[in-house]
């Protein structure tokens, strides 16, 4: 099996959608989601390769100002995939991208379930008693 | 005493850096902050009117895809013109502009001193227990 990160291989937006429903993401405009890829500082996609039918099994992306913010969201590898270290992978790529633009800081917003994945690849929880605060539009 | 938000009047960065120093953020190099205003997604001043001297009182700035996704990121009012609403205000202008391109979330990284702040303006803290995470190069 071969796996290949490509951070300029387009997306079929559909299948993005089913990865990330995959591991629990709740679904969005595809509209919405276009716009929202296109505007993002990173995309990556992690693949499976195959000559006919290369499978999209993981994903990443970033917003951010491209050198004092960098945020990661929608970080999923597809539920059979996991186990592997791919996520870890994933992670590690998306850090070095950012690392080579200059980014030298990184946030995310971490559920519940993945705070000890991200603890264990250095990430700090709450540091200085920072909380991560979320408004709604009515 | 005249206040003017505004979006597009331009920066003169030493003032700014000056006005994030005043409420205790740490300095950065101007170079650095040209480019990640250059990158935001939308910048707010809210200036002191004075015809021959306008001051820069308070500030914040949005990354994001635009769509998806916004985080406020140097939210300040200068200490002498704290007190007297003009954050909330800062704040509600902020939301607002997200809200006329279509942005229904926005998230942010509060310190412990200011949780109430924005908590009191209908934000969120750690919803669904998310936790904030951040990794620094090294």
């Amino acid at each position: 099996m071969t796996l290949v990160f490509s951070q300029t291989r387009p997306f079929d937006l559909v299948e993005l959608e089913q990865l990330l429903a995959s591991v629990g993401w709740s679904r969005r405009p595809v509209r919405r989601v276009r716009r929202a890829l296109d505007h993002s500082l990173l995309k990556v996609g992690l693949w499976r390769h195959d000559s006919r039918f290369p499978r999209l099994i993981g994903f990443a992306r970033c917003t951010g100002d491209g050198i004092l913010e960098a945020t990661v969201w929608d970080v999923a590898v597809h539920p059979i995939y996991q186990g592997s270290g791919l996520g870890k992978k994933l992670m590690a790529y998306i850090l070095q991208s950012l690392r080579e633009i200059g980014v030298r800081r990184v946030t995310l917003f971490a559920d519940p379930g993945v705070v000890s994945f991200y603890k264990a690849q250095g990430w700090i929880l709450e540091p200085r008693g920072h909380k991560c605060a979320f408004w709604y539009a009515n």
